[in-house]
């Protein structure tokens, strides 16, 4: 086989590399056959011993959609092209079982190790159904703040045990076309044979930090004087209505230990 | 701005649509330029909140490649191009963080809701790594088996806290073709506001059921009797040593409740 050199561009990575959050939509609803050609293309990613233990919902119901807005806050929850919500979903696979082989399989579908496969099922699904939908011209948003009440998303999805909301993607003809934002150096991810002592990657951080400082300073948009790390401190050291969330999940027979 | 139909083909879905693992590789290492590309493919997936919350170990030690595959008795976790270890990471948050600052991040660092988000975040990298490296040619598969003695794993990369192994992605030049596997009928796992009943679902997966049986039946390889549900119902219902890998995650500070 002859394989393309790595320098040689192609659309797959031109798609990739062009990559930026969209956040504000025209007014175009996405048509069928473009729906189905994100799902298809997000059923295709691989997934655990073939599992698939992910499921897709599409929000069209105006109602709803409007609720969420209100919940989440954020306007392109309900002014997009078309809204997806994401799910782990180990329910599928019980659906043939017997009553007993159901009780047989409870130790393993509510092990933190099966609530962790479905979350990785379910986001390579996801990162199809964005390149899908960007390789047909349209943007995309991924939004984990769909969960800011996570007990109304599911009760609004009538979401059975073993599924549980993760993110939503909400898709549309961009309005907008903000800048590609600089990622951490590639050294400050990738490591060969082992992790990164804690001296190397403080001073890749450090760089980086000054870096995205310059960008937010001088960014067209948003722009505002912050660095990579101290933005996360910040946000994590503040008290988050975590037990929540835990309690919920616990409900759903989802990541317990 | 032109949306092209979501007829018209493009490489992105073409290389999206044509996915299949791959599980043996030709005896070619893969060139520095394609390990960058990939890595920086990855790097430019979405992230929560731009946590870019998950690192990339490349392992090329033969040593440590032979040991892994002992452990999951899978010859491809040794024999291919290139062997990537995607972890969730939360460390690198903490970096720059003073020591008053991570004890106030803890319980948030701590929380089940954030460990999914890093599960999430290195997923969606991980799928962009998958895509990358098959549009330059090259086949992948992902591996799950790879944490099957997890302490080991995290022992071998020199994992810190915060920082779990999820799968590893073999990488190389494809020395098979296996057909693509028939995934789940898109009703099956799409949804419009509501998630399916019981009713439907049963419906539609006996069907699939049928169709699997039916491609597992006839296909080059590997053909067996057997249907997707019968499948992981007996595989699910064994006992599977689970709580090890809930005190690992407790002793990483991860997913705990």
């Amino acid at each position: 086989m002859n394989i393309p050199s790595s320098n040689t561009p192609n659309e797959v990575l031109s798609t990739i590399m062009n990559h930026r959050s969209i956040r504000k939509f025209k007014d175009e609803r996405l048509k069928p056959a473009q729906i189905e050609t994100i799902v298809r293309a997000a059923q295709m990613a691989a997934s655990s011993s073939f599992m698939q233990a992910y499921s897709i919902i599409g929000l069209t119901d105006p109602a709803l959609k409007r609720e969420l807005r209100e919940i989440t806050n954020t306007p392109y929850v309900e002014e997009n092209g078309h809204l997806f919500i994401f799910c782990a979903d180990l329910q599928r696979l019980t659906i043939m079982a017997a009553e007993q082989e159901k009780q047989d399989m409870k130790a393993t579908l509510e092990s933190s190790a099966f609530c962790q496969i479905a979350i990785v099922d379910a986001a390579l699904a996801a990162q199809n159904a964005v390149l899908a939908a960007e390789s047909l011209g349209l943007g995309t948003v991924i939004m984990g703040s769909v969960r800011k009440d996570i007990r109304r998303l599911d009760e609004m999805l009538g979401l059975p045990e073993y599924v549980i909301p993760l993110f939503g993607i909400a898709v549309g003809v961009p309005d907008q076309q903000p800048e590609v934002k600089p990622r951490l150096p590639l050294d400050a991810v990738y490591f060969e044979n082992r992790y990164a002592s804690e001296a190397e990657q403080r001073e890749r951080i450090d760089s980086y930090d000054r870096e995205i400082s310059q960008y937010y300073h001088t960014r067209s948009e948003n722009n505002r004087q912050d660095s990579w790390s101290r933005q996360h401190i910040e946000r994590l050291k503040m008290k988050h209505p975590l037990t929540e969330m835990t309690d919920y999940l616990h409900g759903k027979g989802m990541s317990v230990n």
